[in-house]
């Protein structure tokens, strides 16, 4: 299969204050995003590609002189993949609040010429959602012939149907859900509490302390990375493995793989992610709930959506199951809409949505023929 | 219905030093129990209640003097009740590692006069019986006529049929496991890691600082907590309900009544629970395994048993599932043991082994008439 090659990494700088869902405004501020194949002449090509928590603009390809930095999509988005970038012109795009490049808490506030920090105004899907339009706007592109994303990311793409209706040709929400379930707010809260709670926190402003909150990170990560891993997937790559020959009888010492397994999660994360952003995504998650205007009424919440649906999920992901993606799809068929569903057999969890699973990539792969057909890519 | 009424611990020395399946000694030691109901002549109606992670001696019955002093098991144990005190002499007796009286980490150790804190032995679920079959000598009982545990107190309940065969009569094994799934060990580390990376820790040795290290319990808590309830009992009890009219766009304050009932949780618990006594309950529970000695073959393992034996567990329960009480099931129907099993349909989750459902309630009692009868109780 042919590869993506380097991509490079562009930015984009926006003058007027983005309106936020809170009241507040963000800006001015930049965005990081990345694309990759040409938009055609119709610029009716173009598809959005939504990022999750751990995850940026840098959705496919590789970095020149950089060892393993293929993006964290490369599995589907390329040459002759899925989502085909011979085909199509794919836009991968950083949200602010992250720590990936677009502005967030680790940036100067031009407010006051101090980092952010914990001043880092909240953001929401919704917020993001109209930072994406901004840039496509800025790209000259009218109506995206889709918008991709897989659990916060599919939220981003359920949300672009809802405030940009016009603008979206389909949407392809992959192992996402309508909103957090109390049980999803509640490990979003340790993590936070984990974080906030680390002395080396300091409210928020640990930069200007010049220390980084990395014990609460580290806890915080290990909790999210049991939730994206099924049960089963667990047991069958780490089960009761020891770690040594002999039980040490110790409590501190690692005696299990699988604890050693999640440390070096926990530590690698706590390196390289800011533990603001960490807050301002998970809040982001538990704020987004489509039908909270409509009294709970999810149905509704989609009647003014006017893209066509690809939604997939994963029958062994407990964290947005099958059973949340199945409520957005009774929403949409309320409303008559056209949506396809695939409940894909995989053991992988909540992760199954960035790995490479046949069935669940030819499901991928055929709507995204569907859509050069109707374009004429 | 009948109340026990007021309760008195007791206390009993053992001098000679308890061997620990580490290699270690503990002692001399103390336990702390409780007594309910009376010894018959024969001795024949003793009744053993093992207790889990949060929990002590203090089954049933109340405190003189003291409000809400209720047993973790009152709505069980007692007069009248499905274990019933009238018939029993039931015996709660609180675990060596334990914060609430036996001989644990923040008591003295004997052999430097320092308080024991991190030094305290790594004990197990073996070390435990063994203690409490010490116990039952003192008390003059040869056979019990029933051992009742849940979750890890169940684990106990199965440990006594194998370490001492002969001394059970009856075993009631509820919503526990043959062993920690990956998953379930995970948990356990991500709290032990939350814990111990509590500046507040001083690797064990806190009360030699004057501090507790409240931050880690907190999150270790409300770790715990979540595994504890069903995502469906979660959803009902909270959803998504906020707990001001308005949102307040925070990524630190309490937007959902999830985030303020689990911070209610973890404080509270971070008030009388002893971090060390968690480490020491959590790795008790990671090390539980009496498959292991045979090469994985739970039937092997259980071949030794001659008690009869009541499994329970409950649908909701994901913490230890319906799926890990079978394969005790199974292993005691590989050997033509009798076994009787109850999957009971309850929405608690895991919490449902101390609450008071009825058709959970009427198997125990069942279960009691049926050894009562046995024994002419």
């Amino acid at each position: 299969m042919q590869t993506l090659g380097h991509v490079t990494p562009q930015t984009m700088a926006f003058a007027e204050p983005l309106p936020l869902r809170s009241g507040a405004t963000l800006g001015p501020y930049e965005l990081v995003y990345e694309t990759y194949g040409t938009l055609n002449a119709e610029r009716s090509n173009a598809v959005l590609v939504c990022h999750a928590l751990n995850a940026s603009h840098h959705v496919a390809g590789t970095y020149a002189g950089q060892e393993r930095s293929q993006g964290w999509w490369d599995n589907l988005v390329g040459p002759g993949k899925p989502l085909d970038t011979n085909r199509f012109f794919v836009i991968g795009v950083n949200n602010p609040g992250s720590c990936f490049g677009s502005t967030g808490p680790t940036h100067v506030n031009p407010a006051n010429g101090q980092i952010y920090g914990a001043d880092f105004p909240v953001v929401t899907v919704e917020d993001w959602v109209d930072a994406q339009a901004r840039l496509i706007d800025r790209l000259g592109i009218t109506q995206l012939a889709a918008v991709q994303g897989g659990s916060l990311g599919g939220m981003q793409a359920l949300s672009w149907t809802l405030r940009h209706p016009a603008r979206v040709r389909h949407a392809l929400v992959i192992a996402s859900a309508p909103n957090l379930s109390a049980q999803n707010i509640a490990f979003n809260e340790v993590a936070r509490r984990a974080i906030v709670t680390d002395p080396d926190f300091h409210g928020g402003h640990y930069q200007a302390h010049g220390v980084v909150p990395k014990r609460g990170l580290t806890v915080a990560r290990m909790i999210g990375h049991i939730t994206y891993l099924s049960d089963d997937s667990m047991e069958e790559k780490f089960g009761r493995s020891l770690r040594a020959a002999e039980l040490a009888y110790s409590t501190q010492a690692i005696e299990f793989q699988i604890e050693s397994y999640l440390r070096y999660q926990g530590d690698k994360f706590s390196e390289y992610f800011d533990a603001n952003t960490y807050l301002l995504i998970t809040r982001a998650l538990d704020y987004f709930d489509p039908a909270g205007e409509f009294g709970g009424d999810l149905s509704a919440a989609l009647a003014q959506a006017r893209a066509k649906f690809q939604v997939i999920s994963f029958t062994t992901d407990w964290r947005f199951s099958p059973q949340r993606s199945r409520e957005i799809v009774k929403a949409l068929v309320d409303n008559g809409h056209d949506v396809s569903y695939a409940e894909i057999a995989a053991p992988h969890g909540h992760d199954a949505f960035l790995l490479d699973d046949p069935r669940y990539h030819a499901v991928v792969r055929s709507r995204y023929d569907r859509i050069a057909q109707e374009i004429g890519a």
